[in-house]
């Protein structure tokens, strides 16, 4: 980075809001995905709005990279800086700035957690649903269009979002959207920059939906023979329209992890982890029409969790299976896939891939919000031999033109980052165009996050 | 038009496909609004996305104004041609292409009636919840992101949206989504074209999510004494989260006005029309809660309507109010407002609505799709008289200010046309200009339904 850059930069950010150092650049250079590291050449710390708008005029200005950077958990590379640059760190902007408890609502800057969002809402007997395996931050939760494992019941990302503060590329300051539960006024900008991946402005604030704790909470494991089953019983259960709140599958082998790791002794077979939210007498009925379902489609057992420590350890076990994987491969990297289809293929889209990664005698195993005709293959590889990297690829490859056949896409969550990036022609067609007259019209020199999710050139 | 034109239409459409007819271009002139109607020159009717590709190619080549018209419910002037040219009408484009009972999704073309979507979902047990008073396509309830009654629960139109086929300015036959329930790939152009009313391209076919017909239904009426205790019973039911499906408030004038056209004798007083979905033993607890909030709040009588036909009764009296106004008004236009506010400012907008109108001396009624913290008011309007129209104006005007004042919007469901306009600059600001640069990448002649909702200049 030249010195003047350097020097222009502290005309509005402190010393240590601006950092050379090589282990925050380290930090800096990769996500939890196999993509190959870039240092950024400063990571910057900003602490407002302003000070953003400030760096990216002047980014802009001399056509300086910025890459926003959440906590780095992404699964695509998104925040490997490719081009050098400016890294956007927002950790020390995580205020939660207003709880609006009557509106059920709660404005926060993009730093925050969600378990510093959790913990907040907790006291005022609210919860925000939406849940990824990683302890992300709200900002690249919405820039990925993030989701868990009960949007089957609460929706995505996009769906709790009613306002986001962002900084253009030219450090305007905007507002995408604002507090009514519904508007017809103009193009929908909330949901444009939700999931545009950095690629759009800086996101400074985000004002979310949240929800009352449920009166009643029930959750339990299914456990089957075959894995078709078990995502057959998942379809019957959507199809009839039993509100679950989770529904989750979980493979033999990744049961086998849960149980390493959180000390349980789960049936090892293919498994459904379920929740069910609402009144007593509701859920009631709700669970004993479920139970049908899944004992009509060869379900052997059915556990229920009924304390809370049974139900949280469930829970953690699922939302801590991609480390579990990585501490029992040690030296490998995990590729994670993410292909979402329409629900009447999930099951042969599972069997699929199952069959892929057997075939290309890959190490790993499946999970999926199957609720949402979603899953992932975390599949263990060996970055260095070129010939696993090459099979790894050729499975992402097989099972995204599996699911694009059936009108499916190629990232149901994690978002496109590097890795997608080669199936968007294949899954969007024509409207990739459009996409790049959006991106080339709001960011003309492309100096957010390039050579990320879409180039224009 | 020129007669060139004319005949370069005759190369891909049939003659009775090009209208030029008086009577034909009169009915495309206008809406259900009280804007001052202008004709098209020439009114179309194709019959397929090829053609609507070669009438949008001809006329981004010429420069023609093209207005996408869909049955002209709207209530913004959105489908007057202010400058001429083509009104494409989309009303032999109405099949039903496809029912996907397994991924509980319909695809259809723009034509499609939401009585014919009803109809045709009902033999499979499934329906289709966005509901407008009026019957409209789902082509023009896309393009205004339309939504209803239900909206409370299920949503409003892009909500619902997994995939639309448009074709763009130039010609370009795009889908903008897949068949999966959630993606986190690339920029999210459901959400963009959907409430772009016409602005953008043609929608061409539209798949959306239905629902399972619910198990139980139970509707309600419960009278109050003033407005505000049923304004405040609904943000309590609300904020307590009682799932409501629906939750509609109906001032006394629009009591007397369902009294009168439906033979019913409603007890004339503020009202909330309540309608509960769900399994037996949880409807059964959510109305015990619900009827105990309402009490809380002054409520002086609940009736519930046990029988279908009664239930229908109720919705049809709601569905039909803008109706029975203008029946009740003859000789006098409706010009309908639309604010949408956080559910925590809802009573005062509501008293303040009411206070303006009568302190303006103008006749009409207030109703609500109070759940979502969105209200209309019903004003009956001479035309001819300038003092009277000024008057309109100024209520308009003082409510929207009110509203965005409270973090509101103009528009929560019927969207900006001609008559909202105006308000833009001041509930976005400089967002306003990222709307307008999207215009100008994705119609840089400005030939769609130019003159509405967004100057390009
Ligand atoms: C163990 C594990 C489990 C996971 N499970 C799930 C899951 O269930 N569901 C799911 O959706 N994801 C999951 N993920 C992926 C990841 O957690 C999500 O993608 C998450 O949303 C990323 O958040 P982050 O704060 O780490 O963002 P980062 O990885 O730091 O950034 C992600 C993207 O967002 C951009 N960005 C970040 N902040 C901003 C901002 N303020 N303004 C503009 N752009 C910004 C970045 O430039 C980048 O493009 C998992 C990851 C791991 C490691
Ligand atoms: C009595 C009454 C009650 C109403 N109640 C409600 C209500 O509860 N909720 C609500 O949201 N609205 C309501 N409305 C307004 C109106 O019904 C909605 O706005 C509806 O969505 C318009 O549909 P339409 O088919 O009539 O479209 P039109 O009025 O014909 O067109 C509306 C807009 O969509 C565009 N358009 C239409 N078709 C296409 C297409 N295929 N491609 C691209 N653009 C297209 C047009 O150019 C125009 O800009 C009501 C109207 C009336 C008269």
């Amino acid at each position: 980075m030249k010195h003047e850059v350097l020097s222009q930069l502290k005309e509005f950010l402190s010393e240590e809001q601006i950092s050379t150092n090589e282990t925050i650049r380290n930090h800096h250079s990769k996500d939890e995905s196999y993509h190959t590291p870039v240092f950024p050449e400063v990571v910057l710390f900003p602490r407002s709005s302003r000070e953003i708008s400030h760096i990216l005029k002047l980014a802009n200005e001399k056509r300086i990279p910025v890459t926003p950077f959440g906590l780095g958990s992404g699964l695509e590379g998104h925040v490997v800086p490719v081009q050098g640059g400016f890294s956007i760190d927002f950790s020390e902007m995580d205020d939660i700035l207003e709880i609006r408890e009557q509106d059920l609502l709660v404005r926060v800057q993009p730093g925050v957690t969600r378990s510093m969002l959790d913990k907040a809402l907790k006291k005022h007997g609210f919860f925000f649903p939406v849940d990824p395996g990683a302890d992300a931050t709200i900002g690249g939760m919405t820039a990925t269009n993030a989701s868990g494992t009960t949007s089957v019941k609460y929706g995505v990302m996009k769906d709790q979002i009613r306002n986001l503060e962002v900084v253009t590329p030219d450090g305007e300051i905007i507002h995408t959207g604002s507090l009514a539960q519904k508007s017809s006024s103009g193009y929908n900008l909330n949901d444009l920059y939700t999931g545009s991946e950095g690629t759009l402005g800086c996101i400074t604030e985000i004002t979310l939906k949240v929800y009352g704790i449920p009166e009643h909470i029930t959750a339990a494991r299914a456990t089957f023979k075959e894995m078709t089953e078990a995502v057959n019983a998942v379809t019957s259960i959507v199809q009839t329209g039993v509100p679950v709140a989770r529904m989750e599958i979980v493979d033999e082998s990744s049961i086998r992890q849960v149980n390493d790791w959180m000390e349980t002794d789960y049936e090892v077979n293919p498994t459904l982890f379920l929740e069910f939210h609402g009144n007593e007498a509701g859920l009631n009925q709700d669970v004993a029409f479920a139970k049908e379902i899944l004992s009509d489609h060869g379900c052997t057992s059915v556990t229920f969790e009924k304390d809370t420590r049974g139900r949280m350890k469930l829970w953690e076990g699922r939302h801590n299976l991609a480390y579990t994987y990585t501490h029992a491969y040690p030296g490998r990297s995990m590729m994670v896939t993410d292909v979402c289809v329409p629900i009447s293929s999930l099951a042969e889209a599972i069997v699929f891939g199952r069959e892929e990664l057997d075939r290309q005698g890959l190490p790993g195993g499946l999970v999926g919000h199957a609720g949402d005709g979603n899953y992932h293959a975390f599949v263990m590889i060996d970055k260095i031999d070129e010939n696993e990297m090459h099979k790894a690829e050729q499975f992402n490859e097989a099972i995204v033109e599996h699911a694009l056949a059936r009108g499916g896409t190629c990232t149901g969550e994690h978002g496109v980052g590097i890795g997608k990036k080669k199936y968007l022609e294949a899954e969007h067609g024509a409207s990739l165009s459009i996409m790049k007259s959006i991106k080339k019209a709001l960011d003309p020199n492309n100096i957010m996050n390039p050579g990320k999710f879409i180039d224009i050139g």
